[in-house]
Formats: structure tokens, C-alpha cells, sequence
């Protein structure tokens, strides 16, 4: 199946273009984007010219900000093309809402992508925490920005999600091996002065079952960086590493099988596509509006790259 | 049919006990306060001790800030009861999903009230409007936080919601008139130097048809108060005012019938518990959630009461 891809940056270069490369299911036929390609694809920078030109590419993904990506998921969508998104779906809950519902009603694929759910560890996590009495939570997501995200100004910009853009990763995993689900409780964003969106964030969430949860994530990390969810249950503990892409069990590792996140993701689509179903869970971003919401605000040293 | 009142306060005894007492429908039983009582009527200041003393109560109804709420609700629905929550439903969006949930697997009935949608004009605005094309939407909900929340520290507390508080009940008018959903595309939200939520805000809001439709929210209004919403169609102009009790169409009165908004809430309650229904609208909330995500922060003058 012919496929575009709409912003090529860093992510697109780095993980989407080698995962539609290596798939079976998909053929780059296009990119649409205001400086990037890639060789030996046609370029385009107007959306709407890719589009005429191309009525055979029936799917398009996007990976662009979340700020503009609701002008471009509502055209293709208006064009009949099934949709893939970038992480997060959306700069607000409701524009996803309305997406969602535009898409059922002109028939078309939505996929709200979470790439950290594809990581190796992730579903032996949560087929080993199923059933299992959880007692403590512990996500610890702690990077350096000038190292992940450097000079991109916009993750400081409204809608940029601050610290919020890695720890959505993090929230998308505990959303998915947790079995019951959580809600924010309390919460301390740290804004640098000169900012829009936190460096860094502490959160508690509530369990129905009375489980401590608790998330730290901080921007300022130097050195090793750490993307931890350590989990103890009544009958044993779980730790993923690396993001979830490594796994163990009472201390003992566990080597999880599989492919990467984005050919996983490319591989889903493919078949909703073929299934002519939608995937939009917006429990992440729900989660991170919660934090924004209910967050209580504190001011720390200014910030720049 | 037996109701208690959780959270004796300013709006329970301005609203929900005289809409109680003439309703035809309920009696009011037992109420749970840790200061406030109604003459003649039961009061507890323990959630429990109420519900061993009242099982024939079938129907309890939370008028306690927002913050606290949801672990009245929960033991609530746990206890078998039919629930009704005064505005906003949650401190967050993600607790109120849980309680959808929940209530649904109770086989509770579960009413997240938006009271300013019962104003008299509200109903009448909508059937007006539905079919038009709308081409401009504005709202203009400035009040004085020290007339209607007079030392009410709670507000500027996190989860407090700041001027969305007010700001929310204009947004649950918004989104029952509006055939269309919106979602918001930029906001400036105003944070005196010494609070954690904001005491005005702006908002903008994308229309799918393409309408202008724009939020003014101010806490700062001394002197007249305003709550309006004027709709701007290819077909005239309506004017929603004094909280959507008043509605012009054309620059003509017109008058609509019927009772207060609190009676109308109730009857409404007791259609959902007789139908086994629930009713939870979350959209006012998503755009508050929104707001705080998406929203520009600016730092005013310090506040306080």
C-alpha cells in the first residue's frame, strides 16, 4: 500500500522513513514537508498538491508538532485518507475528539500512534502484572532536553508539552500494563521563568486499588539518562528500563522478542487499514491535561539551549 | 424518593436545598457536612455514619468543591447509591472517566449537572440556532470573584479552576447550543503573581464550519456583571444574557417559560434515576483541560481577597 509522510524532521528521518522502508505492508510514495525529503521520493511542500497529484496514496502519517497537525489530519481526512499520528494525537483533547469523529464519518483509519507501547517490554509487562496485586508504581523519566530535543524551541512554546513530551511515553506504558485505571491526584510542574511548558514534573495518581503511583520526570538530566517504570506487586517485582524496551522480573531479565517500535507501529496500521477499524486512545494526553489542569505551578531557573 | 446532600455551603443553601423543598419529586433525608446543616433535617458530618443510617436513601447529591469530590463519589457508588454531582464533575478528566465506569458497573445513575445549561434561553437558543449557519460566536463572562466567591480561597488553589470556575458554566452553554463542536486554537490565561490559577483568561476557538467564536473570561469586573453569549448567523443574531436566563433573537425579547435552573436539574435526576440512565457531559471540562494545556501563561498583579 502507497503511503506519504507529512513533516520530515528529526523523528521521520530517524524512525519513520527506515520503518517504511523495511515493511512489507507499505511503499513511500510521497513526503510533503517545508525543507526535508527524502532521495528518491517525490517532494512536496503544499499538501494539497501532493494530494492531487497522488490520489492513489490511500494512507498518510504525520510527524509533525502537535500545534499544526490538526489543519492537516482534518484535510486528509476530507480527502478519504487514513491517518496516522505522531505522538501526541493532538495539541488539545478536543481537537482529537473531533478527529476521531470525523474519521468514523467519512470512513477512514485513525491511528493515535504510542510508540513507547511498542517497545519490547511492554506487553510481557502487562501479561505478567495481569492478575498480579499491585502495590507500588514508580515511573522515573529523566533526559536531557539539549541532548533530545536541541534548539527545538517549540517543545517550550504553548502546546509543546515541556518535559510532558518524553513522559507522555512513559504515561502511554503505565496506561497500557496497568489494568485498572489511575488519575492524577496531585502534582508539581516546574516552569523555568523564561518558559511555557515544565522542565520538570512530579505526579501522584490514585489507584482503585490502593497502589502507590507515582511519576518523576525532569529535562535537566545529564549524564546517564533514565526512562525506569518499576512496578511491585504482592507477588513479585518488574522493572522496564530503556524506555520499556528492556525488561525483568525479580531481578532476572527477560529478553522480549520483536521488531522495533516504529515497524511495529507501520505493521498496526496496515492492519487496521486492511480491518478498516481506528486505534485513539487518548488516555496519555488525558493524563497530561490532568497534570496541566490540577498541577500545582512552581517557578525555577530560566532555561535555554 | 429519599435524597442527602453531601457539603453544606453557600451554593447548597442558595440552590439545592429550596429546589429540593419544592420539588415534587424528592425529600430531602440526611445531609453530611462538617459545619453546615438544614433546619429539621438529619445531619451528619460522616459520610459513613449517614449511609449505615439511611439505606433507604437512594440518591445523594455532592455540592463539595471539586477537589475532594471524587472520593465522596466513589465510596457513594460503591454503596449502591444513584449520584449527582454539582459542576465541575472532577478535578480532573481522567477521575471522571473512572466514575463513569464505575457508576456503569454499579448500575448507578450518574448526573454530571452543568446547571447554567437549564437557564431559561438555553433550550430555546439551540432550536434557534440548529440549521443556521453561524458565522460568529462571542462570550463575555466578566463578574467580581469578591461578590460571588468571597473568601473562597479554594479558587485560586490547584484544581480550583481560577476564573474557568465561572468560566465553565459559559462553556457548558457554549457546547449545548452549538450543533458543531469546537475546540479551542490559541488562549492567554492571566495568573496573579501570588495564585496557582488564573483570574482571566481569553480564548479562541476553531469552528468546523468557520465561525469566529472567542471566550472573554474576567474576574476583575467591579460594577455591572456580565454573562453573554452572542451569536452572529448568516440568518440574525441572538443574544444570550444574564447567564443564558435571558434570550434576544434580532434585538427582540423573547420569553421563555419555566422553572429555575436547580428544579430542573432535580427533575432531571429523578428522570435518570427512574430510566436507570446516567448523563456526563465532559466536554466543558475538556475545554477548561484544554485551556490550561494550550493556553500562553501571563503573570498579573497579585490578588487577594
Amino acid at each position: 500500500m502507497k503511503i506519504a509522510l507529512v513533516g520530515i524532521g528529526k523523528i521521520a528521518q530517524d524512525q519513520h522513513v527506515p520503518a517504511i522502508a523495511a515493511s512489507p505492508d507499505w511503499e513511500l510514495a510521497a513526503t510533503v514537508s517545508r525543507a526535508g525529503s527524502v532521495e528518491g521520493v517525490p517532494a512536496y511542500t503544499s499538501l494539497a498538491d501532493m494530494l492531487a497529484a497522488h490520489p492513489d496514496i490511500g494512507t498518510v502519517s504525520l510527524c509533525l508538532p502537535p500545534v499544526p497537525r490538526f489543519f492537516y489530519a482534518r484535510e486528509l481526512i476530507a480527502a478519504g485518507r487514513h491517518l496516522m499520528l505522531e505522538k501526541p494525537p493532538g495539541a488539545t483533547l478536543s481537537e482529537c475528539h473531533a478527529l476521531e469523529a470525523m474519521a468514523a464519518e467519512a470512513g477512514v483509519s485513525l491511528f493515535a500512534t504510542w510508540h513507547s507501547r511498542e517497545a519490547a517490554g511492554v506487553a510481557p509487562a502487562r501479561d505478567w502484572l495481569s492478575g498480579r496485586e499491585i502495590r507500588r508504581v514508580t515511573v522515573t523519566w529523566k533526559e536531557d532536553v539539549r541532548r533530545w530535543h536541541p534548539g527545538q524551541e517549540w517543545v517550550f512554546e504553548p502546546g509543546g508539552l515541556g518535559v510532558f513530551d518524553p513522559g507522555i511515553n512513559a504515561l502511554s506504558i503505565l496506561t497500557e500494563i496497568l489494568a485498572q485505571p489511575v488519575h492524577l491526584s496531585g502534582a508539581e510542574l516546574l516552569f523555568p521563568q523564561n518558559r511555557q511548558t515544565p522542565i520538570a514534573a512530579d505526579l501522584r495518581f490514585a489507584h482503585p486499588g490502593g497502589a502507590e503511583v507515582s511519576a518523576a520526570f525532569d529535562w535537566r538530566q545529564t549524564g546517564p539518562q533514565t526512562w525506569e517504570i518499576a512496578v511491585e506487586t504482592a507477588s513479585g517485582a518488574l522493572r522496564l528500563t530503556e524506555g520499556g524496551g528492556k525488561l525483568s522480573v525479580n531481578g532476572e531479565d527477560i529478553a522480549p522478542e520483536g521488531e522495533g517500535e516504529y515497524p511495529r507501529l507501520y505493521a498496526r496500521m496496515a492492519e487496521l487499514v486492511r480491518a478498516g477499524a481506528s486505534n485513539v486512545d487518548l488516555a496519555p494526553l488525558r493524563h497530561v491535561a490532568d497534570a496541566f489542569l490540577l498541577g500545582r505551578r512552581e517557578t525555577v531557573a530560566p532555561f535555554d539551549f
